[in-house]
């Protein structure tokens, strides 16, 4: 039993033109202004009705929930009370890619329609699940898997979820009775150049990183560049070199035990930059991942020991890590290995509503390789024949996961 | 034979009134908004006009020249016709400070005025000099001593002129014979901390050093920050630290053997500098200051070892250094030791009208310390006697270099 590459790509292709912002005549939405598709707005919504419909088409039972998250749920009459859900996201980023949660969506979709048309039998609910509100634009983060799940929205996020007209009952009225949630798998590209690079078509993903990212400022004398001997300065850019090059080293010493953290300082600013005087302000960005916010602190032991006179750390963001289910993962890897694909364990550099799902079930992601790393972005790409190798992962996952719990 | 410092005081601060911007209960025009007076306008014209009358009421002939340098010429009937040119500038940098050329304007007037005062008869045509447009704001710098002694003028420099209706033949009407000029000597505020750092009253001036800018660009790859392992990166940012450590490291090493070369970093920037995106282009502005520029090259040659992927350096200005007078130093340091104070060698990390002066003949430069290194501010300070002692060498310096020649 296999995926239909054809049908798949005809409707990732098909879905991408909601939100479309360039030439009408290519083939493919890519490239141009790329793909828009915020929350609650109308494209958002006809995008959708368009997913409802290949829902029914495949044959599933569809149903919206007061949040705005669309299932499709597999028909059945010796399935268990417990959901195995699957799926992802249709919104975007303001100029997105044609991959970037549709994929997930469209390959769970899929498989559930190949599963019918070859007269399965599922022992639980299997239910093809569109997540609202995942990028985070105008509206929390997660938005739908964490209403879905009857998590706790913050005053801040409140307010957002009121600007399109919903609020707490229509939260409320969305959670569900989260121990009837089996397992969640979700189908997502990479977003990074591990797999390319290592030339493996599926990833396993182990965990998504947790964020922390501060606002460092460097202070020293503004003297002048032309009359202030070597010896006799205190420049703020100099230190700010130190530490950025400190973070560096110390990141890629942590990793040599296997290690994957991640720093980057991304912008920086002198203040009152001049060719002529001597930086007294550096302000710089530093963002690390980790799966380990012990990790993260050893980072910043390392630069405390550097002694730097005037340095200010301030964490100004920070997004805990998810491990996601070692069962899961051996049953993603089972699957590959059974479809004689290559495939390796990676982590999540970004965030996903297999997030929040985690929290509540046993959770799984499969990756399959970005072009270059690049998303959300209008160039964003993945080869089809790699689409067709997670989009069968993830059937055969779904179909071991489905099993019946053994006596 | 000494300056009186109570005058000197008294005209300092009369003229500093003069494009004071703040509170005028003040007894000093010192702080706030400080002083502002660009060649050619209006406050320019008056505080000229006010040293023109503390020139008249020393005794001396005053004469302006076509562009705008004016001129006090010390009486006598034995001199021969070589000048000893003293002087410096009365325009500020706007928000300037108080003794950044108006010290070494007031100095020499008062230096001429004691010798006038003490029946001195002088074998030299000794000229109290206020050059015009020395900051070059608006103007070419060191605008008055190089029409003074018929520099050529860039056709864009020509223009900046041309903006206050003066031209060619106003240029080479000011011109003179520049054989004529045995002497040029200016009494400077130092404008660092050496003097301050080594509690030294005077400077004695080798050299003023010149000035190579450059714009520096590193290039990498704006990959997203969560998903690029430490590995596959290419970081514009910490190759620019890189950079910028490795100036710093190696203008020190070059210095080991006594060299005062510096180099300031003084703005860098990220093209589109975001907390999760690595940085794919950098720009920073590198500037080097020394007397020789095959010492600069030595650093650039430093900078090429690293073989960093991705850099350019393109030189933006270059200002060539100058060396002042042996001979001239040694008077005086001479002149310094004979009144009992405490003197230096040190270097002019800036320009000064002594710079162009010194291409046509043997030119000394004195400095007096700079409070905390500031200048071009309106908190420029130097202390009162540091004021005394510096006039009173310069006024020693004029004596010696006007005995007759020895045959």
């Amino acid at each position: 039993m296999n995926i239909n590459l054809d049908r798949l790509k005809n409707n990732i292709i098909r879905l991408g033109w909601f939100g479309f912002a360039g030439d009408e005549n290519k083939e493919i939405p890519i490239g141009d202004k790329g793909i828009t598709r915020l929350p609650y707005t109308r494209v958002y919504t006809e995008a959708e009705e368009f997913v409802r419909e290949q829902m029914e088409e495949a044959g599933l039972e569809t149903y919206t929930d007061p949040i705005g998250n669309l299932f499709g749920i597999f028909p059945g009459e010796n399935q268990t009370d417990e959901m195995i859900v699957i799926g992802s996201h249709i919104d975007t980023v303001v100029k997105g890619g044609l991959f970037d949660g549709s994929l997930g969506v469209l390959a769970a979709v899929e498989c559930l329609r190949v599963l019918k048309e070859n007269g399965y039998q599922s022992n639980h609910k299997l239910v093809a699940a569109v997540f609202n509100g995942e990028a985070g634009v105008k509206y929390p983060p997660y938005l739908g898997s964490r209403a879905f799940i009857g998590d706790k929205f913050s005053y801040d996020e409140l307010n957002q979820i009121r600007s399109a007209r919903l609020g707490e009952a229509e939260l409320e009225a969305s959670a569900v009775d989260t121990s009837r949630i089996k397992n969640f798998l979700e189908l997502h590209i990479e977003q990074g150049q591990v797999l390319e690079e290592m030339e493996k078509p599926i990833g396993v993903v182990n965990g998504i990183v947790g964020i922390s990212r501060y606002r460092a400022t460097t202070t020293g004398r503004a003297d002048h560049s032309g009359t202030t001997p070597m010896e006799l300065r205190d420049d703020a850019l100099i230190k700010a070199s130190r530490i950025i090059l400190e973070l560096e080293k110390t990141v890629k010493k942590l990793n040599q035990d296997g290690g994957r953290m991640v720093v980057t300082v991304g912008d920086i600013k002198v203040k009152s930059g001049a060719v002529n005087i001597i930086p007294d302000e550096v302000e710089f960005l530093i963002e690390i991942r980790d799966m380990e916010k012990a990790n993260i602190n050893k980072v910043f032991k390392s630069i405390e020991d550097l002694n730097i006179k005037g340095l200010k750390i301030k964490e100004t963001y920070y997004e805990e890590s998810t491990y996601l289910n070692k069962a899961v993962q051996q049953e993603i890897a089972s699957a590959a290995k059974s479809l004689g694909y290559d495939y390796m364990d990676i982590l999540s550099g970004s965030g996903h509503h297999a997030g929040p799902m985690a929290g509540v079930a046993p959770t799984g992601m499969i990756f399959v390789p970005s072009k270059d790393g690049i998303s959300h972005s209008p160039d964003e790409w993945t080869d089809w024949e790699d689409i067709e190798k997670g989009a069968n992962v993830l059937l055969e996952t779904i179909k071991r996961l489905d099993k019946p719990k053994k006596h």
